[in-house]
């Protein structure tokens, strides 16, 4: 299956940007997980458009969850969210159809889909469809959460500025997983909050926009999670990573950043924590041989610039095939990476819970 | 399935570095295609140990095909190549079996397989499993090449050195791609290849190890492969791709190294040339959405420096739970990057035998 | 995944009987597939409970689709499709929570979830699933029978009584599945729709039900579809099939019914036919190996007599563990054959379009 | 994937009837599991041809683990089976090669593979391929019987001879499994297999063959295991079941034979036992709503008469398109059914292996 991830615990994605409705199936998940809408509000709201540093468009995000809930917990089978789109303004595109926005998916949406696509504001490849991947993410999030299993994203750069990185101690690591939780904007040093959105606004009244890198942090996770080939947890997690718009990296541990280290630095020294086996740095991200060591998970994402931008772009008018100039109208985001974190967080409890009912069984997750 | 990956052509992995033998089944390729035992031959040479950079364990390499094959030509069931090991020497590991060898799987090998697994030179973590890996892999790219589309990798940064980028010139690139197929060390300035093997030697000398970045690219892709969410062509690429020892990142076009840039500078400009729409710069890697867009791909692999090192480390016996000491024995690698790079190509060729054969149908790649 | 069917078109089914809604989402439908919203609902109102034959919930089945579909085609992505359910009476089932309805699901769903089911009406077990379905598989046969492949199925034994057989002639064999199309009670023999109707009404007004045989034939299908192993045509074909509530058998061609015949009987013998190869006789059903063949698609599928009945029945309250006496109230249907057939076109389409995008390619099924 | 099965236990098979070798891989076994080379020895045995009412080409059938076993036990890695071929004797089928035997896959491979396929023997259609899935179902099988799963099939009918049915009483039909497990010609009222085997000679004698019958009953199985819609126990069961050469009907419980009863007598009516569920009939072989009641697992599979008869038939050259007659040579088997049931066994333990470590984890196997 195509719009689909996961094999135990899995979710489908359907959705336009303009269509009636974005939402997701998510089935396999246990029976019995209480369903918090306040936390799934709180989640969705972080991923909104705010201030001057987001799109003008403003949707209410009201999600109506139609199965797999019975007397506020779920049930055991499939679970479909829905988010009805009530904020489009469809004639901003209207006039734009044949022309590929450099940066966007609309010249490969018309080779695949010969012309039939729904091309209004990216259609099924809008960053619109994450909320029903972000309201599916949530419920898994707060029942990991409940298993002593926490993730946290925050923004490492973006424009050049570096934010702290994640401890190395895992009682400060749970903390500031925490504090990310009610950050709208997730950075762990809050006064680069402050200059990343300068960043922002900058690149926002040049007509500009800027990227930056994600770096996620899981704690709590057991060892003995993911499979030595193919379905290694990098592997799992990379592919559902890369359906996040806009995500063209991901790297575990020291990844790119530790290329030129030697082998006698890029180990992990093991010892003892009691009886916990424990690494006394993290190099390798939690993982050894696409296995979960019971160290914390740490990988990053990265984010290209988005690429609506309101300054004229060479392109093609891919009907006529003609060369043009565009300039982007609409309402876009001179950054997403802000809005794109909790994104990355659902995506991440997803596979986990996927691969936790794996090991495990289908009833793991079970209050 | 776990140690398997692909829908329409699939892989599956099986075997263990001291077992009586590695191989793999390719259930899914089209009927007709020519199986060219001396190509297969000169790519399992190109992963092979060799000189003073590698490993002193010599295997012979004589794989043999035991189904899905009739006079010289796929039929298009499962293809079955076995690889027998006949170079093992257990004795090296032994002593060692209780003692997790730092960035190696040994540990979450245990946690997983409560000491079942075979713990011989790495089981089933072994790098040795990827010869079967590049057989399979060595039939797809022969039968992708006769539809015109190459692929080729080169080691594009060695402790710290770097090679010469592919050309943005399509012309010039498969140029690149062709003279990197005969290339042992493949790099594309060839006076990078003595640089490059000094610092490994010079790592070796010291009982340490090195590793790098592998960069692929891939030319003469039809645009239209892959799918919005999930099965984006970076996620299946990705997912892959992991599964290759060593390999801690992967970036597709600017990556992370374009992460600072802004929207304007990234996207990529889109030009007609003639009836085809090509874009001026490749930041995107070949991919929008998802999907492939004509140009050609481009990726990057990190690979960590190898674990296995000469030099004592700190670590655990997790079977006593005890802090220990370690210095490895065996035969090991310095370097592992200049023989992975054909088994990136491999998988590469492997996923996109897949994802064409999805597209176009399970005959496509038939001559 | 679960509850989902299919590689390369996939159906996902979800909602439960008394929830807000039941939905499907067909991912990888060709794109510019036409949506024939008529049509649809024809096939809703044949599934449709009708007369004094069946049970008198009546649902309006407004379907709505809320995704994939713009400007009336079908766009390539996932295409979701809702029906409301308005005409709940969740308080019949209130009293009989923890009872165990002999042939239902009851018991094996508080096994499988703990108590956290929907037990009102069936929940997710509940035939008001099978209308998602039956929407969804509107779309597929609509689109199959414009490249020449039709499908068909009557009830071909209900309470002891046969309908005629489908033709071996090929032309007349569309005739019959034309005809059968128009036909809310679906039989051959129009004569023999009273007689089995009558038999329905006199096990009504024994608080009684029956089953029967739906017989299901498919004429055009290309012959070189399915596999040999595992995925063979009879293979999938079947894994879907037993998914419609109440089907307990499924045979091809000869079946059960010729398994006293000797080889040389049930031996098809072929024939040319012009340029084409045909068979005489089809005991086969039009598979052999697993692959079609080109003759016409014939199998059969047993239904038991619907679970519901008006008669007390000694059964368990599993919650006390207790034996207990039940008698069914509720709103239910003394048969559900005649409304089961619609669901076996639609399940036979679904299975149909993915087994042909995967041998032709996902866009075969465009006009 | 195609020729494959499965999702956390999954079997892969290859292999040609006169290539090489035959295989199998299983991958996701639970780690620790005894591998008993005289059980797997002793299933094959009941596998191969013997006296005079088969085909008298004899194989040795060794077989070679070449991966995931180690010190005697499984590793929880891939386990790959082998099994070379050795009696091959091709010269008997060149003559034949364009000619499609009736009732056989040689036209549907044609047209399929497009005359790629190795059609010597039937090739990867062969019967053969079958000896590596006994291999690999006599592992699984064994490691459920350690978990009080007991599997057991009996030809129930051939050539028109009813042999008993099993018992309802669980205690009886543990015996009646055991039993079976012991008998080369498995029936369960041993007077019946003179009879039967009679008759398979008398039809030999005649150049010609018969089918018949096989039930299965499964004791042991939890409740709770299997999906209620597409993933249900008969839909997973019967995919795999009707790869099996030769089968072409699978029935649950009552299936087609009780299609005329009413609810009233199909219902099976429950009682405590204790602190157990259980039903006093079992018309829906332990299964209601996809899912297993903790009842006897029971299904028969109807086995049709072997194609390859000694009796000129009528068929076609399908490369000449032209009708000609043929009589088959080669080695033949009057009847396969008392070799198939072995098979059934086989199949049946690879589909609850999956099953029970998709429910419970992938440790649940382990002793």
């Amino acid at each position: 299956m195509k719009n689909s991830f996961g094999t135990s615990v899995a979710v489908t994605l359907f959705g336009e940007s303009h269509g009636p409705a974005v939402g997701a199936v998510i089935d396999g998940l246990a029976p019995g997980i209480d369903i918090d809408m306040e936390y799934i509000r709180a989640r969705l709201e972080s991923r909104k458009p705010y201030g001057s540093i987001s799109t003008p468009r403003r949707e209410k995000d009201d999600f109506q969850i139609v199965s797999g809930v019975f007397e506020g917990k779920t049930t055991g089978t499939p679970l479909c969210v829905i988010v009805p789109n009530t904020a489009q303004k469809s004639s901003d595109y209207e006039a734009d159809r044949p022309l590929a926005r450099p940066g966007h998916a609309d010249y490969t949406a018309y080779v695949k889909y010969h012309g039939y696509e729904d091309y209004r504001g990216g259609g099924h490849f809008s960053g619109r469809i994450t909320v029903a991947l972000v309201a599916a993410g949530a419920i898994c999030q707060s029942a990991l959460s409940k298993k002593g299993i926490s993730i946290g994203t925050h923004i490492s750069r973006l424009a050049g500025i570096d934010d702290s990185r994640f401890s190395l101690n895992e009682g400060d690591l749970k903390k500031e997983i925490d504090c990310l939780g009610n950050r709208r904007f997730a950075v762990i040093d809050e006064q680069k909050a402050e200059v990343m959105q300068e960043a922002i606004k900058e690149a926002a009244s040049d007509g500009d926009s800027v990227g930056g890198i994600l770096e996620t942090a899981v704690a709590g996770l057991p060892a003995g999670i993911g499979e030595p080939w193919f379905d290694s947890l990098e592997g799992v997690l990379s592919h559902a990573l890369f359906s996040i718009p806009g995500i063209k990296g991901v790297q575990f541990g020291g990844g790119f950043d530790l290329v030129d280290a030697r082998g006698s630095e890029y180990n992990d020294a093991l010892r003892m924590k009691g009886s916990r086996v424990v690494s006394l740095t993290n190099n390798n991200g939690g993982i050894n041989g696409g296995i979960s060591n019971g160290m914390p998970l740490m990988f990053s994402c990265a984010v290209k610039p988005t690429p609506s931008i309101h300054i004229a772009q060479e392109t093609v008018d891919f009907v006529k095939g003609e060369d043009v100039d565009i300039e982007t109208g609409g309402r876009h985001d001179p950054a997403i990476i802000h809005r794109a974190r909790v994104v990355v967080d659902s995506v991440t409890a997803l596979v986990l819970a996927d691969q936790l009912a794996l090991r495990y069984g289908t009833d793991w997750l079970m209050p």
